[in-house]
């Protein structure tokens, strides 16, 4: 068994002696280390919106501390003065990402943590302060629920691989992009423990190289043997070496098990398809959309242009070149073979196993044996 | 009728005062456009290794000038001296980069086209100028040669596209990759000149980027509508927005018609076949290979990983990253609607309708007769 050091963290809370995230840049990695301290909700929706933080389950829990930040920046006289500011608050940082659930997911669950805190609360000073309290308390919870949900996710998905595996992943989806371990990384962390990994092939995923600049390092940092390839090296690979699988996050997966992820996925799909490669997606629940059914229906964000015309402030195109930037692409559950949370897997996906992830275990377990 | 410039050439052969073939250094493109005097064949042999010229039928034709240039690098009291000479720098020159066989066909063009003129030629100081002389005029006339090629591959294969077309290419197949004009690019320039073009997507082309350097420039000279895009963006468009074909050049074409091309050639050709989107392959017929049966044979180049984990000189990667470059792919011809070459169109690519290709006009009227 092998040992990881997992030392790799996207952001830390800091509670004492004043409330203060901090974010890592991950804009300057794998070149500098460099924390933002963010003692606001704005700041916080910046270092969302700008990608000095991403991947759908950090935004998640950023987003989460993020509001927790706001019901503590001003003085509040009553507990409906901190509502009407946290609802404020709570529309930054919603307007930052359009694709990732998870950022809506928190934010809905933080408001809804503070209806109930409000309802029960008074309305004096101390009811404020309790309040305050409450909502810092329910963005750790968050965090380290998500990071209870990697390690059982990595579980599971690594019982799906075989031994010596080489396995191929796109984008970064480590403990950069959650709050620690990873999802579709974590899978491969807990996979490598279990002396089941051969070696890791790295899509690099243009435009911004988060598997180049990201995964890669993460990988080094854990010394877990990978290879960086570009995008479009997949499929001679498939075709001329052994891929025993491919696993990739998800910003969103409807209700019927279609995956949104970063640009480039549905592509890895479809040669995975080709070449009898199973394609998993591994994400927490809290990335499932119940209320979407369709994948077609998920909004794609579309980025600046400039992001696929630069590296940095190098231009690769002439000037004035006409470029496109969606920054996600949707893979129907046809090509998934299974998606991969902390409550089970759903395989392969669609209404029903998707829908069975959600029921209570007691449920689980009647419907199973009514098969 | 659009009119276009065609205003692009990837290198110019100066015959006097003193025989100089000028390079247009690729690597400096789009941000510089910088000219390299060559007067010798190493030189030549170093542009070609370097990447300074690149595209299979620029290689040939620069090649051949390279194999001029050594005939009158030194004084020859003898053509057995000059031969002797040449017979190393054509050693030199095949060393350079190993995929396209348009190097080797003309460099075996030229050494016969030498055997040739030695037969014929006596012993004397004239008859080592006449060899001099020939050999120019026959690295001219592969240069021609190519360039009437690429404009009746133009026409064609402009017949295979649809009216209002959105075609996708990938890697840089015009002018700079050839004598002018270019295969894939050509055709998609003669469609364009015919009105039948909508947009060209343009892959980006990791790790050269020569979509994004090269084909973008190239087009925008021409006034061409495209829109660049990453490579990892090409299945998602296909999915969600019209794209009619898909059209690459070759760097070697094996008897059975299997297309040996710049990496991310094979996957563009699997999503195209996925979608339901024809996908064409143009060269001339000097990248066919009749020796060579099989794709899997080719001899698939290894470049440095640095081209990989850099872009210029800015790392992407993480210090001492694991990578890997594979410069081309191979495509099976299952997956190759039709190669379109200067002396007709093998649709679908076979032993029997590549070898067509090769008969005398004659014999392949007779052919079709007798179908």
């Amino acid at each position: 068994m092998h040992k990881l050091k997992d030392s790799v963290r996207a952001f830390r809370w800091v509670s004492k002696p004043k409330k203060k995230l901090f974010v890592l840049d991950q804009l300057l990695l794998p070149n500098k280390e460099k924390w933002i301290p963010c003692v606001n909700h704005k700041q916080v929706a910046a270092c969302i919106k700008d990608m000095n933080v991403r991947g759908a389950p950090a935004i998640g829990c950023v987003a989460a501390y993020g509001l927790a930040l706001a019901a503590v920046e001003k003085k509040f006289n009553s507990p409906d003065a901190l509502l009407a500011y946290v609802v404020q608050a709570k529309e930054t940082l919603a307007k930052t990402r359009p694709t990732a659930v998870n950022l809506f997911w928190a934010l809905e669950r933080m408001m809804g943590f503070l209806a109930l805190a409000l309802a029960q609360a008074g309305s004096g000073k101390d009811s404020v302060q309790k309040i305050q309290k409450n909502l810092e308390d329910e963005a750790v919870r968050i965090f380290d629920e998500d990071l209870a949900a990697n390690f059982h996710m990595g579980k599971l998905g690594a019982a799906l691989f075989p031994n010596n595996a080489v396995i191929l992943t796109h984008c970064n989806t480590g403990s950069l992009a959650t709050s620690g371990w990873g999802t579709a990384l974590g899978v491969i962390r807990t996979a490598y423990q279990l002396g089941k990994i051969k070696k890791v092939l790295v899509d690099e995923t243009r435009p911004y190289l988060q598997g180049a600049r990201l995964t890669a390092w993460e990988l080094s940092k854990d010394g877990i043997p990978y290879e960086l390839i570009t995008d479009n090296m997949a499929a001679h690979i498939m075709k001329t070496e052994k891929v025993d699988a491919a696993i990739v996050g998800s910003d969103r997966i409807s209700a019927q098990g279609d995956v949104a992820n970063k640009i480039g996925t549905y592509g890895v799909a479809v040669l995975c398809k080709h070449h009898g490669i199973p394609f998993y997606a591994a994400a927490p629940t809290s990335t499932i959309d119940l209320k979407m059914k369709r994948g077609e229906d998920i909004p794609i964000e579309e980025r600046s242009v400039r992001e696929v015309t630069h590296i940095k402030n190098f231009s690769i195109a002439p000037a004035g070149a006409v470029a496109r930037h969606p920054a996600f692409d949707v893979t129907p559950r046809e090509l998934v073979t299974a998606v991969i949370t902390e409550k089970g897997v759903a395989r392969p996906p669609s209404l029903e196993t998707i829908a069975q992830l959600f029921r209570p275990a007691a449920q689980k377990q009647a419907a199973l044996s009514s098969i």
